[in-house]
C-alpha cells in the first residue's frame, strides 16, 4: 500500500514536472527598439548556451521605461505560447538597483525572467504564480561579463533564460525561492454598479487606434445586452468628459458604415471602442493609462 | 498495359505531391505593427500546433487596411521561398464579415492563408492558381476562441497555416475547394504603343523613396534603348504632371553623381527611377496608387 | 618522426577547422528597414539553399546608406554570437560598381559577408582579420538572377551567407583569397594625455537618446577615478561647445535622482552620458558622427 502510495507521488510529481518543462522556445520582450543591435546581442548570447533554442519576440517597442505597457504585454501574448515557454522581459528603468531579478513560473507553466518592478502585475494576477526564484548571478550571469552594470537584458536575463529553456539548468538551479509575491502596479479594476460598468483604458491597439478597456465581455453581459444594441459610452480623462456618445455593439465592423464609431469585444474579450477603418484615438483624443476611465450603460 | 497506366498515373500523383509538399516554413504578413502583441500571438498559437514549426516573417507594417500593398508585398517576397512554404497574410480590414476565408495553392508551389479581399490578386496574376480551398472554421479555428470575432489573423490563419505547413492536416483538410477565382483589385497594366510605354506606380521602395514601376524590362527593351540611353520619363497624378525630365537609363546607381536621378531596372525587374543616394518620392512629391501613371519613351 | 609530424600538423589544420566551423546560424544586417519585403527575400533564398539554416536578424534600421553605423553595430553585436556563425551586412550605396564583394573570416572565428565599403573597419580593428575571400559571383550567385543589378543583398551576399553556413560550400570555395585588408573609415581615436581623455562620439544609444563615446573604461580608469566621483564632460561640434558640465560617474543610473545627469561605463565598457529616465541627444543637442568630440577630466 504504501509503495503504491509513492508510485502515486512520483507519478504526480512526475505529470507536474512534464506540465511545466521547458520547451526550447525562449520569447523575447524589451524597451530597446530594433534600431540598434541591443537585442540581437541578447539572442547572440541565448544562442552561446545553446544554438538549438528556438527565439522568437514579443515587441521591443515597449516606450521606453513603461513597465505598465510591459506588463500588458505579457498579459496579452504569454497565453498564446505552449507551456513550457521561457518568456524575458526587459523594461529596466532601475537596471542594476536592489530590485529583485526573477524567474517567475505561472500556473499556466509558463516562464517569466525579468526585473521584478511591476512587469509582473498583470499576468501575476490573471495566470497565477506557482513559484518565484530570484535569479543567483554568481551562477547564473554571462562570464566576463561583471565590469558591465547597465545591461542586464544581454548579461543576466537572455543567459539565464537560455539556461533554462535549453535545460542546461533546472528551475531550481536558477536561484532560491522567493515569497510567491510580485511587485504590483496599481489600477483601476473594472466593476459594476447600478446599470453601469466603469473601468480603465489600460492600453490602446496602437496600430488602428482602437481603445480597449478592462471591462471584460462578462461584465458587459450583466448589462443585459446583445449585438446590435446602442450603449452609452463615456470617456474621462480624471474628471474630464471627452466622449459621450450612443454607440452600437457590434460582433464585426462590417456591421456598420466606415467612419462610424462602434463597440465590440476585442481579441482578449474585452469591451472596446473604435472607428471603422479609422483611428478613435487620434479623432477624440483618447489615450491609456491610470488617469482615464470609461463608462458603459445601456 | 493498364497496369502501367495506372502506375503512370499514380506516379505523377506522387510527384505532384512531392512538389506542393508542405516544407514547414511559415511567414507572416499582416498590417498589426510590432508595438504590440498581436503578431507573437500568431507565432504562439502556430508553436502550439507544433512547436518544430520555422517562423519567418513577410512584413507587419503594411499600412493600416491597404490590400493593395499586401498583395504587393506577397507578389514581391513569395516566389523567394522555397516551394512548399506557408505564407499568411492578414491585411483584413472586413475581419468578420462574408468575405472567404482562404488557402490559396499556386502553380509555383506556395500556398496563402488569407481572407480572399483582394490580397491575391498580383500573386494569382503571376504565379498562377493551382487550387484554392475555403478554411472550414468549425475544424480549422483554435479551441476555445469563438467568443472572439476581431482577430482571425491569430484564431483562424494562423491555426489553420500552422496545421497546414505541419501537416497536421493535408491541403484537403482545409476545407472544400473553391472555383479557382479570387478577388481581384482592379489597377492599370502597362502597355506598349506607338513609341511610349505606359504603367502604374504600384509601390515606393519606401526605405529609400525611389520609385517603382510596373513597367517590365521587356518593355523597356522594346524602346530599342540600352543602359547609357537618356530617356524621356513623365510622371502624373490623374491628369497632373508632376515629373518631365530626360534621365540615364543605368545599371548601377554609382554611373552617376550623387544627387542624379537616374532611372534603372529593379531587383523585380520593372522599371524605376530614383536620385543617387538620395529619395525621388520626397524630392518630387511623388507617391503610388492607381492615381499615379508614368510614361516613358526615348 | 616525420609521421608523427605530420600527424600534429593535420591534427592543428583540424582544430583550426573546427574552431571556425560554421554553425548553420546566419544574422542579417542591412538599411532596408523591416516595410517592405526585402529582407524577407533574402531569407527566403537562404532557406533555398538549406530550410534547416537558423536566421536572425542584427538590425535592419541602419540609417539608408550609412556605413559608418552598420560598421558600429556589427561591432557591437558580432562578438556575443558563438564562433562560426555567418553575418550578411548589406549597406551598399555602390551597389554594382567595383567595391569588391568580400568574406572576411576574423581571428574570433565569426564569419561577415558584405561590400567591402568600410563596413568592416570596426570589426577588422577588434577582432582582428583571419582570412577575407572574394565571392566568386560565377559560382555564388542565385540562379537567374543576372538581369538584378540593385539587389546584391539577396543575389549575391544572402545566397553566398546561405551555402556558407549550411556547408553547401567551405570558405575556400567563396572565391580566391584578398591581402589581409579592408577598406577603414577614418575617425578620431580616443587618446589620454596631460589629465584629459579625449575621444568621438561613435553612436547614440538611439533609443534612449544616450550619448556613447569612444573612451574605453581603461582610459577612465587612467583619470584615476572611481564610481561617485563628479568628472567634468566637455562636448564639442566641431569648434563648437555645446556641454560643460560636472557629472557623477555612476554604476547605475538609480544611484542619481531622475532627470539628473549622469556619465557611466556602458555595456560595450565605454564611457557614456544619459540624463537619468531622460533624453541627453534631445536635451542638448548632441548627436553623433566624425564631427563630434567629447573631453572628460577630473
Amino acid at each position: 500500500m504504501r509503495i503504491i502510495y509513492n508510485v502515486a507521488v512520483l507519478l504526480v510529481l512526475f505529470v507536474k514536472q512534464l506540465a511545466f518543462a521547458q520547451n526550447g522556445l525562449v520569447v523575447f520582450q524589451s524597451d530597446f527598439g530594433l534600431k540598434d543591435g541591443a537585442v540581437s546581442a541578447m539572442k547572440g548570447v541565448a544562442l552561446g548556451v545553446s544554438s538549438e533554442l528556438k527565439l522568437f519576440d514579443l515587441t521591443h517597442e515597449i516606450p521606453a521605461y513603461d513597465i505598465w505597457e510591459a506588463a500588458y504585454r505579457l498579459h496579452q501574448t504569454v497565453p498564446y505560447y505552449p507551456k513550457g515557454t521561457v518568456f524575458v522581459s526587459v523594461c529596466d528603468p532601475g537596471v542594476g538597483t536592489e530590485r529583485h531579478s526573477v524567474v517567475m513560473l505561472t500556473n499556466s507553466g509558463h516562464y517569466i525572467v525579468t526585473p521584478d518592478n511591476g512587469t509582473l502585475t498583470l499576468v501575476a494576477e490573471h495566470l497565477g504564480i506557482q513559484e518565484i526564484r530570484q535569479i543567483d548571478e554568481d551562477i547564473n550571469r554571462l562570464k566576463n561579463s561583471n565590469a558591465s552594470y547597465t545591461f542586464h537584458g544581454r548579461d543576466v536575463y537572455a543567459y539565464t533564460a537560455a539556461r533554462l529553456a535549453s535545460r542546461t539548468i533546472t528551475f531550481e538551479q536558477v536561484g532560491p525561492t522567493l515569497p510567491n509575491e510580485v511587485v504590483r502596479l496599481s489600477y483601476q479594476k473594472a466593476a459594476y454598479a447600478n446599470g453601469i460598468v466603469q473601468g480603465n483604458i489600460p492600453v490602446l491597439d496602437v496600430q488602428y487606434g482602437n481603445v480597449w478597456s478592462n471591462i471584460s465581455k462578462a461584465m458587459i453581459d450583466q448589462l443585459g445586452v446583445t449585438p446590435g444594441a446602442k450603449l452609452r459610452v463615456q470617456i474621462f480623462q480624471k474628471d474630464k468628459i471627452l466622449y459621450d456618445k450612443l454607440v452600437q455593439l457590434v460582433n464585426t465592423f462590417g456591421e456598420v458604415p466606415i467612419g462610424t464609431d462602434v463597440a465590440y469585444i476585442n481579441s482578449l474579450l474585452n469591451f472596446s471602442i473604435a472607428v471603422n477603418q479609422g483611428n478613435f484615438s487620434d479623432k477624440y483624443k483618447v489615450f491609456s493609462g491610470a488617469d482615464w476611465t470609461i463608462k458603459v450603460s445601456k
